[in-house]
């Protein structure tokens, strides 16, 4: 598709030109760290958006959603420590008057703001903090990182990514930074994550290319099943690099693709490995599907197996497990075919056992990442999931931790 | 629909008049515990089943649905420790030479021998010892515990339940047993069952009895989300307590139902009870939903979360979990209908917060039982479901054992 060899490194949503952010502790967590961030584009954007699958929204997602209806946004306010879901109408007029409070900071209208809110439900948004806190905001060249701290919730360190770009003489950048460390699943589960890029594209190009790039990415993590009412994610194009507008047959369409596809996928990865409690990065090839959808199902269910995880945090390579798990994923699959790998041993062979040194295999698994491959050896379809181990830890941090 | 009380006592299989059981140690398993169990009825039974939805189906299960086509048996062997799956030609030729031992044992047709496997996967099974032990089963009238004990793997009890009713002046038994801790779930998971009854039952309204008390029994009760290769649920009906033969629209046919759901509740319970490292049973009300299928799923959602159980381990009543659950169950849901309580304490009121006493309903949450009940306000289907709490022992039960 290219010769581009897209590099990922670890600035975030300040490093494509233009953008803007900052964050402050407005005192709505306890633990003093900054919890309220704002992201700015100097120029309008058009931007395109993901939203949570949940049928109880937070009152964030609702209005965000309201305000990209027109395919546009400027400027993004997040806090962390308090979801404003599962609070009635009064969460409704909180969330609006935070995009009020940003748009009167910024001179936007309302409507070029997205608000975001993770952090516990059930609770009201402490919008005395609020208002005190958000037009003491510092707006910064650099402050993507101040930024990728402020919507942590659990997470241990913040993810960011972005990668770099040539078309012709130009170079574009694509920026991104994304929380979440518990409730991660399939089909957005508590999950922000915010990318910017200064390429100039068309709305209904973004929203296509953003959709793929989440079907190869955040829609391929696991870490516990659940999904939240606030995920959110989020691209916002303004163009600042110059050059034409980008659409789909455009020359600079598939190395854009493949730079948002490369941040979600850094992005995504990082969550996994994040996760609340776990140790491992665990990730789960499966080949030789009868279709694409086979393949991401069977990937996704092994990644997202309690068992699975289990056994890989306590480095017992149980490929039974792995088999049990593609089989009820409902991908097709017939034993006599089948093939598994752990961590590029071969265990099982079109339907038998393979012998395998037990005490070298659990050596091997002791590593931060874990490779399971599945050739299901009936078809030409492939995907890749990411999950990570279960660890007394993350029972530890949800049975004690309210959100 | 009657006015008999059907009281669940904790006899098992050999509950009803005509069946015999027991159970020897083979040396299967390698604690020395009773691991090769004989089920027997003294007449030929009309039989119904229910397998695994896994698509890749360990030995035993294929066996005993080809035994099973003709709608009868008269025997069950089961045994613990191995489950005889992922192993290639030679599991089915020694889950074979099981049926045909059994069969010779007690002079049956071999097809009138139904065969299940729980334990490790991807091992084979140690014929030489079922060869030395099958026939040194003794079988007794009130073998009935000793079999129940003898299928348990990681189980910490064994799971036993039987009624009795009355249909004019003659008095009907319906019993069963269960195993089964770890890997249970919707769809059956690694769990086997058997029932047996001394009422006369057609076969086609057998098979639907089951399948009608299983959907809200079995396939109502979540531990981790996984399913195994060898799931086997297994009803006989001997006659031998006389009288007609048991059809819809029968008049002891409402009361068969009745008695058949109540044995698979309790038994469906007990396993959730006696989850792997659970310490509580969770059970989960929905009601006021739009459709049976929304209650079902929102109900089970909620008792398979691994948010919500790891906040029941803890004692938080952290009902922002439990909407979160249901709103990504699929069900339809509406924020400004929903009301939720926890213990029987109204938290939540059709879309608003209640305030309640926090370290009170903590207290009242510290119980062996925790009842969760959703009201979706928008309807009038009910389902229950039921789950246990996720703990550090279940994580490291699954981290050192190999299944």
């Amino acid at each position: 598709m290219s010769e581009q060899t897209l590099t990922v490194s670890t600035e975030g949503v300040t490093s494509p030109q233009g953008f803007l952010a900052g964050a402050v502790s407005a005192g709505i967590r306890s633990d003093g760290r900054a919890d309220l961030a704002l992201l700015y584009s100097e120029r309008p954007c058009s931007a395109a958006s993901l939203f949570t699958a949940s049928t109880l929204k937070a009152a964030p997602v609702m209005l965000s959603q309201r305000h990209l209806a027109d395919g546009g946004a400027q400027a993004v306010i997040v806090n962390s420590g308090c979801a404003n879901a599962y609070v009635g109408d009064q969460g409704r007029e909180d969330a609006e008057e935070m995009a009020r409070l940003a748009a009167s900071k910024l001179r936007l209208a309302v409507s070029d703001v997205v608000v975001a809110s993770t952090g516990v439900t059930g609770h009201l948004m402490p919008m005395e903090k609020i208002r005190a806190a958000l037009p003491t905001i510092a707006l910064d060249r650099g402050g993507g990182e101040q930024f990728a701290r402020a919507i942590m919730t659990t997470d241990s360190v913040p993810k960011q990514a972005s990668v770099a770009f040539s078309v012709g003489e130009r170079e574009y950048r694509v920026g991104g930074c994304a929380k979440g460390a518990g409730m991660i699943h399939p089909n957005l589960a508590t999950m922000l994550a915010f990318l910017t890029t200064d390429a100039s594209a068309e709305s209904a190009f973004l929203q296509q290319t953003l959709r793929e790039a989440v079907a190869v990415s955040f829609n391929m993590i696991s870490v516990d099943g659940d999904t939240s009412p606030s995920d959110t994610l989020l691209i916002m194009a303004n163009g600042a690099a110059g050059g034409p507008m980008i659409g789909e047959g455009d020359e600079g369409a598939p190395l854009f693709r493949e730079a948002v596809e490369t941040v979600c996928v850094a992005l995504a990865k990082g969550l996994a490995r994040d996760a609340e409690g776990a140790t491992k990065l665990i990730e789960v090839e499966v080949e030789g599907a009868l279709t694409l959808t086979d393949a991401r199902a069977a990937a996704r269910t092994v990644a997202g197996s309690s068992l699975v995880k289990s056994a890989v945090y306590g480095n017992d390579p149980n490929w039974g497990r792995v088999l049990a798990a593609v089989a009820r994923s409902g991908a097709t699959a017939k034993e006599e075919t089948v093939s598994l790998f752990w961590q590029g041993l071969c265990v099982f062979e079109r339907g038998r056992p393979v012998p395998y040194d037990k005490d070298a295999l659990r050596a091997a698994t002791n590593e931060p990442e874990v490779r399971i491959r599945v050739d299901l050896g009936i078809g030409e379809a492939r995907a890749v999931a990411w999950g990570c181990d279960l660890t007394e830890e993350y029972v530890r941090i949800n049975a004690e931790y309210t959100t």
